[in-house]
């Protein structure tokens, strides 16, 4: 950008003129009673129900300036929220943002950041409606996401039943093999260093596996084993993955290749893909979508891969004992 | 707290278990449908809309912990939030929280936090839903407040007519007056310290006035002239404050006789008191607690005090113009 307007720094631009240009291109909509730029936002909802989430972002735990652009860390911020509201099986209506941000960081640097976040808001049919930003030494975000159900029932963690399907929509290990690919000094794959940059999340498909029948939900942002053991701790049951049902996709096998590593460790255990994983009974139809790559068994909170705990993942950067 | 459990550090601890036990004595209640622990809360609503909005306080800049403890530096990041859902006229129900510390913070000042947070949201008739922790380089709050209107119509910034009368409720000047003896290195008069510590708030008035019919209200968080100008300029309108109008409290008037300043400067400039102003039409009786302090007058997007601008009161520490 480079008109003029946000070529300042942000301590330039001062908080009230920050958060009135973060805001300021927010669509109109029936929904909306009352907009950004007052106390509160007024929001109306499907059914009287509310759903809601927040998550916290902060550079260099969470994004890199050097390995992604501003657009790409705003799609990355919206999309850890807008992805949770997604694994309760609803539909995503709206955003607020906090952001801190050193004086001396340049206006269009979050200009930017904003425009990949409403970017990815609106892939999941959702708006920004209100934020507020202040200084400090580092930048961090804080995205607040709210969501309507639409008189569905909401998918918890805790609903899966012996018997149950374990199916994932959306792509398994990529952004951890793009982190390998860039941590090495490459920058290609670029599908991969992409797919690091910031996940591709079909919005759809919670909602779709909550209207199929989904027992029990969540998304993959820590590794699919971390992420389905919080599933087997709340349901109280085991899961057992069947890793031959993992097709490994081109770009992984040839990285894997290169770098003489298990591909299937970047999908058992990478996160950041924001895959969605829905259990779901055994006479119900997968949605579209979902693959089936694992099953519910009777168990107290347990993960096993082919039958057998995984300790052949543990170690440094590898699977942390979820119990 | 000697628990055993929380003399660790943020680090020690770790995110999930530190955001479970920020949750943990979350009250149950037949609106909240989820509660905290899974990828999102779902909560209903009085009359299928909701009021959101978020806050971000920071250390240094927002609180001191050499001048504030935990408990009150949690009712304080917790009544910035609450006071804007207030000040749009709605009853609030519930909190989300992110939460950036130091992997060397003591575990067990994030808990007084928190339990000074949860009291100030029980204050208001809200509890804590959600949130999410990292660690960072220093202390940073994200408050998201969600509150509901029963059926009332919102009341923003816009809405003040000339003609209008101007009312407050709630203390002005008393956390600006705390900062100065503060500042001076005193702890008394120990009420004023108080105010500063964290605001007295009736979360009652904002409901209370939007039901007699307040055309325009805002919480009082960067002191009065500077925030009733964001009502002049939204209502396109002039207001008038009356000075001889505001009684100055006797500890005000004793603090301000010890430093040898004006006590009215420190009501008219000084903000985290989060009083409400409210302005209310001419034939419409003030609600219980409202005191008149000015008149909506014809103009645009300006404020006087005593029919003149206030000029006196620009310079450092003191006004910035808001147009």
């Amino acid at each position: 950008m480079a008109d003029g307007k946000t070529d300042r720094t942000v301590g330039d631009i001062g908080e009230f003129a920050l958060i009135e240009r973060l805001v300021s291109d927010t669509p109109t909509s029936p929904a909306i009673e009352v907009g950004p730029g007052d106390d509160a936002a007024v929001i109306g909802l499907s059914d009287g129900r509310v759903v809601a989430c927040v998550d916290v972002l902060v550079e260099g735990t969470h994004f890199r300036r050097d390995w992604s652009n501003a657009i790409d860390v705003g799609r990355r911020i919206a999309a850890a929220s807008l992805s949770d509201i997604n694994a309760m099986g609803a539909q995503c209506s709206s955003l607020l943002v906090g952001l801190v941000a050193p004086g001396d960081l340049a206006g269009a640097w979050i200009m930017e950041a904003a425009a990949g976040l409403k970017e990815e808001a609106a892939s999941a049919g959702a708006v920004l409606i209100g934020g507020d930003t202040t200084q400090g030494d580092s930048i961090v975000f804080s995205v607040t996401a709210l969501g309507s159900l639409d008189g569905r029932a909401p998918v918890t963690r805790g609903g899966a039943q012996p018997g149950d399907r374990v199916a994932v929509c959306g792509r398994l290990g990529w952004a951890a093999a793009g982190l390998a690919v860039l941590g090495r000094g490459f920058r290609s794959p670029k599908v991969l260093v992409d797919a690091h940059r910031f996940p591709v999340i079909d919005y759809t498909c919670g909602p779709r596996a909550a209207a199929a029948g989904a027992t029990a939900m969540i998304d993959i942002s820590d590794g699919l084993i971390a992420d389905v053991g919080h599933i087997a701790a709340a349901s109280n049951v085991a899961i057992d993955l069947d890793s031959t049902t993992l097709e490994v996709a081109e770009p992984l096998q040839a990285a894997a290749a290169a770098y003489n590593v298990d591909p299937k460790i970047w999908m058992l255990t990478g996160g950041d893909d924001h895959a969605l994983v829905a259990c779901l009974p055994e006479g119900v139809e997968l949605p579209d979508g979902f693959l089936e790559i694992g099953r519910i068994r009777e168990g107290a909170a347990q993960v096993t891969v082919d039958g057998s705990e995984p300790e052949w993942l543990e170690g440094p950067g590898g699977f942390t004992h979820f119990a």
